[in-house]
């Protein structure tokens, strides 16, 4: 377990694990570089030709995803460009950009719309996740509770 | 399937399902307010309350939210306070919030620190998500591809 931004984040509700997630990667851009990162994308310009970014918000947000431990940055071969790898806390954001992705596929595409698709090493689409109680049955807003801190 | 927003988003990246989920609801406090719906928050109020939001930005993202199918305003009991309730394509983002959650668990506390936990209905806490391939073999980035619309 790393804890990339313990010490340096105001909270916006710092109990809520969901809230500290979101302060750190929860604006869009931050996400479409993760995104970008698990596809491959190592350099500056990497993140903006597949980004579309605008270099300044593109910069801006690459030093903050640096700072919460999310991407390293090192000196490329030649010592001119940097290098930008996804940390393991970086890595273990898949969940979420999954889950971001299925929701998307669900529910923002026409069904004459094509979408791209998460294959395994066969080729075969990634199944759909959905969260389950210990016993492995499927679970919702409605069966589950926020137990909140006391 | 519902679209929601397929007719009214100038989308980052048309073909991508994580890139349209973010550009609907890829923003902190969107989340932070369907994360409240699915824990009951159901009038203005509440969510003010829920979040500390700001009430021009809560009432930006509500009515975001409502454009977007994701969130549905009634008129309340005594005519006066709108009820807002989660849509089907809202309870679908579950999956996304308990992943930022499981992820916030993960990475942004401190050993010492205690956190907000989701617990099915005998109060136990909800498993982790995992991808898999479809013979439930663990997925990551390495071992996962995205195939583009060609």
């Amino acid at each position: 377990m790393t804890q990339p931004t313990a010490e340096h984040i105001d909270w916006t509700d710092p109990a809520c694990p969901v809230a500290r997630t979101l302060d750190v990667v929860g604006d869009r851009w931050s996400l479409l570089i993760v995104r970008d990162a698990m596809d491959g994308a190592r350099t500056f310009g990497d993140f903006q030709q597949s980004t579309g970014i605008a270099r300044n918000i593109l910069t801006d947000r690459l030093r903050r995803l640096v700072r919460h431990g999310i991407i390293d940055r090192t000196p490329g071969p030649s010592g001119r460009r940097h290098i930008y790898a996804l940390t393991p806390a970086g890595r273990d954001l898949f969940t979420v950009v999954v889950a971001l992705r299925q929701w998307g596929e669900r529910h923002t595409f026409a069904p004459a719309e094509q979408h791209s698709v998460l294959v395994d090493e066969s080729g075969v689409p990634i199944p759909e996740l959905q969260p389950t109680d210990s016993t492995g049955q499927p679970v919702n807003p409605d069966t589950t509770t926020v137990r909140k801190v006391r």
